[in-house]
């Protein structure tokens, strides 16, 4: 779709309202750049609590929150303009041909097989070198298969790490502020599960690669029987866990170690990790920064080494945000690959449960243990079939250089401080003259509408689940982050979210 | 789902919202019938007007909208509950096994034939009987087939019967008050289209069955050059026709006529067929009443006799409730099966493109002729594919006995003239007697909430569809009854439309 411009179909009596082109006849060499217009009140205190009552009230509420709709662009914007497209509710993709080095691994098998598939594909690497140099190495994250390594050889053992962790966590939580990154986290259900993984190396049966290796979940996902509160006070009260989420039981049978739930953004809806409730996991890189969320905890405790890997969820850059922030891998899924059974936004068209690891190749492991879409899924999303690339493959012997990379230049740029992008330009350079990539120069219409688009979809599908819980009086016992995003959200028509469908 | 009930899924704070049960744990013997509770203003003139101006003023059509939604039991029932579904957003069945007697028939191929295999697959039928007898035969409609065998052998040609059709369109707009059937009409190129058909008969060169068959068509499908106003005053500067809607171009294919764009309910916004802009086409059994609608002109041409067949649309009854109401066959398609291209209301889920026909072969050849889904549907919904009884096939001997009849009988019996069920008591009868159909007695539970949810849906979507004119002024050139649907429409949360697909 392209820039606004009137339809011109016909005359019109009142004002003609905005038409957006139809996709095939935008013409991208005349789209221009516009920084987005984010006006919002600096409040804290009284004056934020004071704020959000008003934004709540059935009267002045609606004034308000148009106000600020208004002032941001948004959603007048889509009720106000013809936009040729169709609905699309779900993200589909038509179905493309299977690329030369891409091996197909069947979602249904157990995911234990689909794992140990997908290390066949991996470069070779002999972890004892780590070992055996006398000098002391840099700091490295130990990746998955080092620690399947130091377990078989008997370096270490799960239960000699898990009193690493538990220590590690006691540490981070005795920081002033305390820098929780966990919600939920016992120790002595830590030492249980990793004296059953310790057991099961000596008798040389680790479950699989994943035997042992610690895992962080996400406090919206069900991890038995720990509870799930999505970082609220009073979830737990309102939803009661009788079983893993699926991704979760997946892991399990591949031998993982749960370490607790981790802290977040209220409920996700918010992209700092700041949480009044539990305190605000910061950034292990620069404690006095953000992690970025929602992910915040998993992120935190994956950066700090505290765990290999944690499960996030991701519908608006919860994985991915977190991620780049502390300097680790987030990977999100593709929509409808993972199922959502047992997480908590289980029932929107964004979110997805995601893998963050410290390397690519842990990311990939992880994802091959928890994916498989639900069987609705397959029915009517019918997603395209699972793959790995086989990076043995001769295909593969350049697939770095083979990567073209889009950069809209201006977007790339419009950042608060000019270090980001420059640290963000010399990562791009390294790749260029490391791998071979390239860069190619793109432009991407309607930024803003998308924005928009996606916060009235995410604000609505979110919203809808939690509402009757609201209704019932449950408000006040949200955050007021969380309650001027709920008010917010409760301003959306149903028309808005059909039109942001249809930018979609 | 079943009834509402209360979670019981811990304590809670506030008041514990109403949650449904899982569609799986309904019990079913424990439903009870409710009569919907169904209050509105019964205002005319002045009051109406003052009325529709209150409900679209900013301050108080919130408080007005929100009164009479209350006192309707819509939607907050939705807000407030927990449905333990998620959403579906496009109407999707799983893919079912092909049954016995029933033939594919490819969806790709032309029009004329598919068609022509759907013919093939019609009892045996000799149409010369008709005019064999010498004694005069109480009223019957022409079959397509008769009209086919009458022009073949010579008995009438297009041309004549063009001028029949001329006649008594006149003679309906000249009743009083008058009855448009039509919103255009072009004696001229009626002619002009039944000449050429008159030709191709003459050289013994007919394009298919359903050349010189009278078609009309809803003022919501494009049919080139006509203009498409969908009985508003003023669409037609909004909405310019270029080429005809696919399944007009389809028709046009087979050689069939059209006697122009039919009468209908403004916008299809309503089920009455009331319509101030140009009349209201009456039932022609009796014309001081309703053809119901939303497709009020097309049932009252082919119920009068004036052509064989229309093409209506339906999204909540609009095909079958003036059909019904008119005793001639209406046949809601599934959704996906036909394309929408080139329908006023293309976006939606739960609209589709329908033939109107004095009887089931008709409607079943004009199926043929129409069907096939859009490109983009058949990536994202996947129809199942196009297939049709053959019943000349052994396993449909018995084809109508071998049906069961589910009937809620609670429901049935809840009419506001008991002649109304007993008319439909006497029908069933007949079904059972004659052909030994089974009636089984089945209930459905929640009735209410899913009467909601199609009203959010179908609102929210065409509302969608119309809100950019409608907020650039067009709003009072829309009918009294329009505006006051739209209004309500406009008052619909985005979690309502989310909350309505999870009852989908």
């Amino acid at each position: 779709m392209g820039g606004s411009s009137s339809t011109g179909r016909g005359k019109t009596k009142g004002s003609s309202p905005l038409a957006m082109t139809p996709v095939e006849e935008v013409d991208i060499s005349a789209v221009r750049y516009k920084p987005p217009t984010l006006q919002a009140p600096h409040l804290t205190g009284f004056s934020l609590r004071a704020f959000v009552w008003l934004m709540e009230s059935p009267l002045l509420g609606p004034l308000i929150t148009s106000v600020l709709k208004s002032q941001n662009n948004m959603p007048q914007t889509l009720q106000q303009t013809v936009i040729p497209e169709r609905p699309m509710y779900y993200p589909e993709y038509p179905p493309q041909d299977t690329e030369p080095g891409v091996v197909l691994v069947g979602e249904d098998r157990h995911p234990v097989e689909r794992v140990h598939e997908a290390l066949q594909y991996l470069p070779s690497y002999d972890p004892s070198v780590r070992w055996a140099t006398e000098e002391k190495l840099p700091f490295l994250y130990w990746k998955i298969r080092d620690f399947a390594h130091a377990y078989s050889s008997g370096i270490t053992t799960p239960s000699v790490v898990a009193e690493h962790v538990i220590a590690g966590v006691e540490e981070w939580n005795n920081k002033k502020p305390p820098m929780p990154m966990l919600i939920y986290f016992n120790a002595d259900d830590l030492r249980r599960q990793a004296e059953a993984s310790t057991k099961r190396f000596e008798q040389g049966n680790p479950m699989s690669i994943l035997d042992g290796i610690f895992v962080a979940i996400k406090d919206d996902i069900d991890c038995f029987p720990y509870p799930t509160k999505g970082a609220t006070t009073f979830f737990d009260q309102i939803h009661t866990v009788e079983k893993d989420a699926v991704c979760v039981a997946r892991l399990r049978k591949c031998g993982v170690i749960f370490i607790g739930k981790a802290n977040m953004h209220e409920l996700g809806l918010g992209v700092t990790g700041n949480n009044p409730n539990y305190g605000t996991a910061r950034n292990p890189h620069s404690v006095d920064r953000y992690t970025g969320g929602s992910s915040s905890g998993p992120a935190a405790l994956v950066s700090s080494g505290l765990c290999s890997v944690a499960i996030g969820t991701d519908g608006g850059g919860s994985v991915r945000i977190p991620s780049a922030l502390c300097g680790i891998v987030g990977f999100k899924t593709t929509y409808g690959r993972t199922d959502m059974t047992g997480v908590l936004c289980d029932s929107g068209t964004v979110e997805v449960a995601s893998p963050l690891t410290s390397s690519v190749e842990d990311a990939m492991l992880v994802y091959f243990a928890i994916a498989g879409s639900r069987p609705m899924d397959k029915l009517t999303l019918r997603p395209s079939p699972l793959c790995v690339p086989n990076l043995l493959s001769p295909d593969n012997s350049n697939i770095l250089g083979s990567v073209k990379i889009g950069k809209y230049t201006e977007w790339f740029h419009d950042v608060s401080d000019r270090e980001i992008s420059s640290t963000c330009e010399d990562a791009l350079k390294l790749l260029c003259n490391t791998f071979g990539c390239q860069i190619e120069e793109i432009i991407l219409p309607e930024l803003e509408e998308m924005r928009t688009a996606h916060v009235v979809s995410i604000g609505s599908e979110s919203f809808c689940d939690l509402n009757p819980h609201y209704k019932a009086g449950r408000r006040t016992e949200f955050t007021l982050d969380t309650r001027t995003s709920l008010a917010l959200f409760g301003s959306f028509s149903s028309t808005d979210y059909v039109a942001s469908q249809c930018i979609r």
